[in-house]
């Protein structure tokens, strides 16, 4: 039986939606509706969105996962010689299979530091790189930048970031597109100055994320740049991205989106990664890097982590050495109250200092 | 605003979900599970499903869609160089977009008749033309066979000609895969003689539709060949079939195979399928092609339509002639007995003799 | 040993290439010149066939075979969700092993009678069934279309019909191109009316064949549409089609393209299939089609053809019924009158009247 | 005009074919033979070379260029969620436009130092990361590994290296697969211990470079492991790697495996490249990495660089710094003894020291 019995710290999709949710799919769920996505709840959703991101002129699909949104932008986005750059622990370099590649891509690395960002100098000496190199026939065209937001590492970029990121892609006519799997996380996080409004002004394409912020399942992809709008749902269908119940994410979102929910829950989880962060540096425990969303990522001591996973569940992250291994700690909107008190309580027992 | 006003015979896919899988996500929903399909709601349904198959050895996977289900199946059974023969008016050559071509192989289309159904001799004359040929390695190499039960126009194979088929693919050491988006409604069809023991039998591997039976969304990929099991965890992840939150369609395979829901909401809908062809033919309306299932496909006089239509949502199949189109009329398990009395007496009045 | 030691007419690639091109090869073995094709041979061939297309602003490329070729140009000048319109009988459509699938993109087969020709009326009539169906998301796109001239069946399009085909793509956004893999035999054939001005006026690109005209190896994709030039050399390069000794295939189109060597060289094999062909007419022989270039197909009664094969190779092309067999016959640049006569001698003892 | 007016050391490529090969295909020109690679001199060479492999089981195929050999290979041996390992520097990841990534995989590539050798416990090391990873579905799965004979820096790896990289990956259920682009120069050089013997005997498949070793165009893949013969000849088709008059690359190989030819003239050019790069250390220039065959690399300061390069043609490598610039000085079947002497003496009156 994995219905899971220990304290819930290793992710932010462990549990169902939130409740709000859930009552409008019950109260909806006799209604009869258009399919692939063209019904009035969509619609309600589409346009919740397009006022938040105070943008009439995006172009707004409801899309099924993370993997499946980033591949299907990219493989609309990029022309058959080209690659995307990307931070080297990028989502789409390391953990969705090679799917960017199975649609005919390289995907660019890039250095980054524990943070997982990269940064606008770094995307001007890749373009120029390429764009002076006499064979740059033989070489893989970078044609955008691929960035999350939080990061894989659960930073956040910051306006200036961003903006300068755009400036270069711009400069060099890249497109900027971003993950926004935890989206939300991010535009609720301290001290965060990015706005949907600025996304729609800073890049080409971006989604915001559902799945892990409060949906059962979803994304929704917006997309700025009309160039890539045309031809979008015909790559949706192809990728097996177009659901026949469609209304089924369109209604998340249309919840999402009512009353400020998305930010609300979203910052209720940063607030307690922040709390739980706070506890590991006062116990004397060893954060791997600085997060200021609902991520943390801590060093433990191996004989700490194996009396702490008796009660708790963490996701493993990385072995740092043969005494100890890096974890990772997630909050959700569904963690409790209780459960944080009490893992900085055990915290504080197994103090390091 | 596009909640449908009128009766609702457009599809089998324009309503939520079947109230006893709303019940158990509602129970459920706050409970913490292990991701990516690992709960125990996937374990139990994939248990109902084996013994339902009375086999133990296969493995079952629960998918998104049909178009992601065939073309992840498809992808990982092909080599590069190999194509998949399937019927002219089959789904994956015909309405997944190039979802099949776009993972680099070709669609070998047989002709076929007014059911969609194709033969074990065409089967096998495909495979003859190809190996005796010269020059064989300038042209797709067959190796397997794709069919849909229930057919894109309703039509069941029989056990029979399944046999037939299997035996075929055997002795050329081809696979055969069925696409069952519909299948509830072939097993639940009067006078069908296939059950899901015999699928295991006969073929390599198919998928149990859920979105078109009941579900909310989702598939049972059941793999019956060992060759194409190991691999296959890899590809659904690749094509982004795989949901962080996967118990969402597990939960809902586990309803619906418990004590017989499946097959009983289709046995109702094929029913209903019936009735309304035993009207459309007493009142001489000319059907398109013969069906047992929940789909009916009728030659209308555009006139008639067009006062039909007023009152009832039917699909568009394809334009006749100047006069008449073909319209696909569909029921489901929300189907309602009352609209199905209400469309046959519409159908009396506007009577063809 | 497979040197031929009967008559050959089974293709016009089975011999070396013509003297003149043998002599500059020879002649500049030991020069040293810039590889990858940016060499002195290469820049003077395209000067040469810009001056016969009477077009400078074309762009010419040295590639290496017809599939390549084919494979090359569609890759780069259709989107993921696009396919290209062609005759059932086209060469990508039947003989280039899935190469354009490989790519990721659907052949859309046009039926064709003998002559492998498709016409303007039937590109209208795609494009509109495509464009006006409500869920064209579901179905590839058409793009493009591609013709082959002559065609697999040897047959010619007239400037007429190549004008009505152009029309209808300039005004439904299709490309349109050319597979000149055998285009000599077809400029130089009698009655002809199209030139590669002409081409250069009505198509987007099409490529000058070389291997089956007289050279040993290469052809020459001529860029006419400004939007597919600039990504052309990636392309190229990612499918394997850059030579490092590019020089090798340009040399040979300055030799071919100087003093109509190439025309010349056609118009004598096509000459001598017309002799074949009113040979074959005179004697009561069933032609398959009717071909006025270099690849003549006939019906042969299988005693016949017993007969005939003792001593002259043809191409099998199919079997027709249980005693007569359809095969191509085949005449090149290095067909000699002496073969054609004593051919024509054979088919009159074993004439049909 | 770009006939080369400098004295020759960019590449190995800037000439045509060694006379013995010019001569034979002279001789030949006339001759019918069958096409597509089953005539009777691609029938010799295969010969010859399975004789100098000491091996008469092992495919061999002729194909065009290097880019194109590696992506066939790959293309083959590579299910749809599998990638290769490489040194970063490998000419895959580099150099090849992103063409395995247009196959569908991803390149992992692996550090490696200025020699752009990788080594065995590397490859151990990612199998084991890989397959012990709780979400390897997650990641894309390695299945085999490339190596380039020579490096792309000029090393040569070792039957020690060999052996030790042939012995994890049988270990490990991986496939190793050798680049020989410049095979010749590895097998002649001074020091080398590895046979083609013994190529068969550690790899899986590996291709002997023609292009760089003194033909005019093509490359002799030798396939070892049977597991990938069966279907190679349809993905050279495919892939647009088979002529038409394939003997234009069988020709070539008959005649550089006769009388060691191959072996001659690689010898040559190997024994100019250490003398090159005996004077070199000699008169005080720094050597970008070590090299026993015929390209070496210099870091030249970049006034003398410039003094050089009105008299020489060198291939830029890359920038060091401000006033430093990498090059490479290559030698080959048809650089003159003159022409060295004439080098090593401007290298001595530029000395360093």
């Amino acid at each position: 039986m994995n219905k899971s019995t220990k304290i819930e710290f290793a992710s932010d999709y462990q549990c169902g939606c939130h409740e709000e949710i859930m009552k409008l799919m019950l109260k909806t769920n006799l209604e009869n509706t258009t399919g692939y996505g063209e019904d009035c709840y969509s619609e309600e959703a589409k346009a919740l969105i397009k006022k938040e991101c105070k943008n009439e002129d995006v172009d707004v699909y409801f899309l099924i996962g993370g993997t499946q949104s980033n591949a299907i932008f990219l493989k609309q986005a990029l022309k058959p010689h080209q690659g995307v750059l990307c931070a080297r622990t990028g989502h789409i370099n390391c953990h969705e299979a090679g799917a960017i590649e199975a649609s005919g891509h390289k995907v660019l690395p890039l250095a980054c530091k524990g943070d997982g960002k990269i940064t606008a100098s770094q995307v001007e000496k890749a373009w120029i790189e390429h764009f002076t190199d006499d064979n740059q026939i033989h070489i893989v065209q970078p044609a955008g930048v691929y960035i999350s937001q939080t990061t894989e590492n659960g930073a956040v970029y910051s306006l200036k970031e961003l903006t300068e990121l755009s400036q270069v892609c711009k400069n060099r006519n890249l497109f900027l597109y971003v993950d926004g799997a935890r989206l939300g996380y991010a535009l609720a996080s301290k001290g965060n100055d990015v706005t949907l409004a600025d996304l729609c002004r800073l890049t080409d394409a971006f989604y915001i994320g559902g799945t892990k912020c409060g949906a059962l399942i979803g994304e929704a992809m917006v997309i700025v740049n009309p160039e890539f709008k045309k031809d979008f749902p015909y790559i949706v269908k192809q990728q097996g991205g177009l659901l026949a119940k469609g209304r089924l994410i369109g209604l998340q979102f249309k919840v999402l989106f009512t009353d400020n929910l998305y930010i609300d829950i979203c910052r209720k989880a940063d607030e307690m990664g922040n709390k739980i962060a706070l506890s590991l540096k006062k116990f004397g425990y060893e954060l791997y890097c600085d997060s200021i969303s609902n991520q943390q990522f801590v060093v433990f001591d191996n004989e700490v982590l194996k009396k702490l996973s008796e009660k708790y569940l963490f996701a493993f992250w990385e072995k740092k050495d043969e005494t100890h291994t890096v974890m990772r700690i997630c909050t959700s909107w569904s963690t409790k109250e209780e459960d944080i008190n009490s893992l900085i309580e055990d915290l504080r027992i197994n103090s390091m200092v």
